[in-house]
């Protein structure tokens, strides 16, 4: 449900190290290759607000205002840059959307959910992704292969079994909306995880 | 409904030039005088991550974003300031809270209320104002008194018109819930406001 938007709007998720920010540029890159209008961004961020919220994630946050910043910075990106490009008929890949929220703070956090599927609402517009590429990894896989970044927002100092509890989250929202999940496996190598996600992009945008 | 709290929770409100800040101060500071144990903070802020939103705020952010941006810095304040405060007995005084939201987010700017009421409970840990101390001016006299002060928070570019539905946003909350509510005129002297402020929270605190 893009809402009455004309451009596509497709989300990349996935645990930490689990790659979807590299995925997510090559696939934008490969779109614009082919000729068509693309607006890459992720979230929290993607503003001047929105990365001013992401700093801010660097501090350790009561739960609730974690949820309440990464709101803030969502309904910005939404109102300012996505809607718009949707809008104007262009491709939206977002690296990071609601399907993290639901992942992160409810199903690993524990933060109620009608509440937070309220607010969220309210923060996306009601704008829904057209496709969430969701890249499926072991946390401990993931984690081994993050070491080497630096701590992620907000979940940088978390352990093994949140991260176990984010993938179920992201399992769940999978299993609940396939028409709109596809899994892909970010094992394999990053070169076969992009041309796995194109796929299911192209498939979207057809 | 101070949740289980010990001490007393007053929050002082008003729109700009009301003179709120200054006496917040003056009945702290009288308070501690005589003994109390104060503690005095103010929102968006009293936390390192609260005046990081403070600051982010004075970009121009869309209504949602600007709502949930308050609500991270509350739900912030309340879990590591106001709650441990209360709990330990201290009489808080904070310098706006949620009537903030209702007078300015709602009433003024629209959002939708029982998404808000729902966002806000959450934000506040149901933490509700013993004592809403409301400074009552009519904003063309605050806003000319604010003018040497440079923007307030969020609501610096905006005219009158919106000041004035600001203060219609108040005077409803207090007309709702008169037992809790103290409506004092602020185009009195400020020492007699702060005078009239502190008889109220003292009757607040027997």
């Amino acid at each position: 449900m893009s809402s009455g938007a004309r451009g596509r709007f497709i989300v990349f998720e996935g645990g930490d190290g689990s790659g979807k920010s590299t995925a997510a540029a090559a696939v934008a890159a490969r779109l614009e290759a082919a000729g068509q209008r693309v607006v890459l961004t992720r979230e929290p961020g993607g503003t001047p607000a929105g990365e001013a919220i992401r700093a801010l994630l660097h501090h350790r946050l009561s739960p609730w205002a974690e949820l309440f910043a990464f709101l803030a910075a969502r309904a910005e990106l939404v109102s300012t840059v996505i809607r718009p490009a949707l809008e104007g008929g262009a491709t939206v890949i977002c690296d990071r959307f609601a399907p993290s929220t639901f992942a992160y703070q409810v199903h690993a956090r524990g933060l109620d959910p009608v509440v937070v599927r309220t607010a969220n609402r309210a923060a996306a517009g009601g704008l829904e992704p057209d496709l969430v590429v969701y890249l499926d990894i072991d946390p401990a896989a993931g984690l081994a292969r993050k070491a080497g970044e630096g701590p992620a927002v907000a979940t940088g100092q978390e352990g093994l079994e949140f991260h176990r509890k984010v993938r179920e989250g992201y399992l769940l929202q999978a299993r609940d909306d396939p028409a709109r999940w596809a899994v892909i496996d970010a094992s394999l190598p990053a070169e076969r995880v992009a041309e796995l996600a194109l796929e299911r992009v192209l498939r979207a945008l057809r």
